[in-house]
């Protein structure tokens, strides 16, 4: 039997597209937390057994004479997800699945949950000079980052495909407290619909 | 019949992956070039048609009656080698090689490729402050994904599973030319013998 421990920092919404996805797959995960900002993922155990790149969501998997750990949030709600109606069958819809999480960790989490981390979690009279010399690039790439995603939304319910697959769970993980990073979700019709969709999903777990 | 199009510049390593796949797989791909530099990408016709994205590569599938354009080197890259060997069988495998490839776009490329592509075609006079802050940070950052994969090929031959995948496509295109981006790569053994591993694959073609 394998079983499934999410290595994990509850204010992380990386962490939570993992958890999300296997909610929705009604899978069972075992919760193991950390304390990004104590520096709980940097400690010599953590980099030597977990993941030696010093980060989280890592999802162990243990099959009994193996324990595996899978780093990569999007991956690993992949390897939940494979052979579910979460990854489209078609195989077209599947690799603009796979585009929209590649979108989701180039153009859109390094700027709409940086500065969600910066502003909620670390404080904007805390921000280093190179932080605060960030902060209007990022606003402006996150935006057109939720730009993009309320365009595309106009005309069709989910990313890919017709049905809700891991492009919307990964994607609605920093968008839906994009609010926490100064942005504004209001005027964006589109978006703020989806993501209802995203929340009435059967078997839905918020966040945190 | 399926005609593939690649939307592509010849400096960039994200184009370079793709048509490293297709060379592979042996599938022939029509080239559509653009020069990032000159703006070609952010036209209004580009945004409208190819990638509202304003973004190369995209690959167009062209199936006579619908044309598709799919925008992220690693997707397009996915799309074309689904159901072959350059996508491990096995589960874990398949996930694994999926985590390598979003390591790539958010540790590795913004990083290796940006200092590339600033150093080598922008000029580091022609830089802005704002990027000239990040000359240091990148270059850190850039150093320590260079670092892990050449630890992670201290004891196997292929990013995920037992042969070449995907994960090494996608890592190989900006790695073999980081000494562009100021680089050392002569100093990681492994990394050095695993890039020699995956020019030698049969099909293999030379970037640019």
């Amino acid at each position: 039997m394998t079983r499934l421990t999410l290595h994990e920092d509850p204010l992380s919404g990386n962490c939570y597209k993992i958890r999300l996805t296997a909610a929705l797959l009604g899978l069972p995960l075992a919760l193991r937390q950390y304390d990004i900002r104590a520096g709980e993922t940097r400690t010599p155990a953590f980099l030597a057994e977990v993941n030696a790149n010093g980060r989280i969501p890592v999802l162990e998997i243990d099959e009994g004479e193996e324990r595996r750990f899978l780093p990569e949030s999007n991956a690993a709600c992949w390897y939940l997800a494979d052979g579910s109606a979460l990854i489209p069958a078609d195989r077209f819809d599947r690799a603009d699945m796979l585009r929209w999480m590649f979108f989701e960790q180039y153009n859109h989490e390094p700027n709409v949950a940086t500065l969600r981390f910066w502003l909620t979690y670390i404080g904007e009279a805390n921000l280093t000079d190179q932080q605060r010399a960030l902060l209007a690039p990022k606003r402006a790439a996150g935006e057109e980052a939720l730009q993009l995603m309320d365009q595309h939304l106009a005309t069709r319910d989910w990313f890919a495909g017709n049905s809700a697959s891991l492009a919307d769970i990964a994607l609605y993980a920093y968008t839906h407290v994009a609010e926490e990073g100064g942005f504004a979700l209001g005027e964006r019709p589109h978006l703020t619909r989806w993501l209802g969709r995203v929340a009435a999903l059967p078997g839905y777990v918020p966040m945190g």
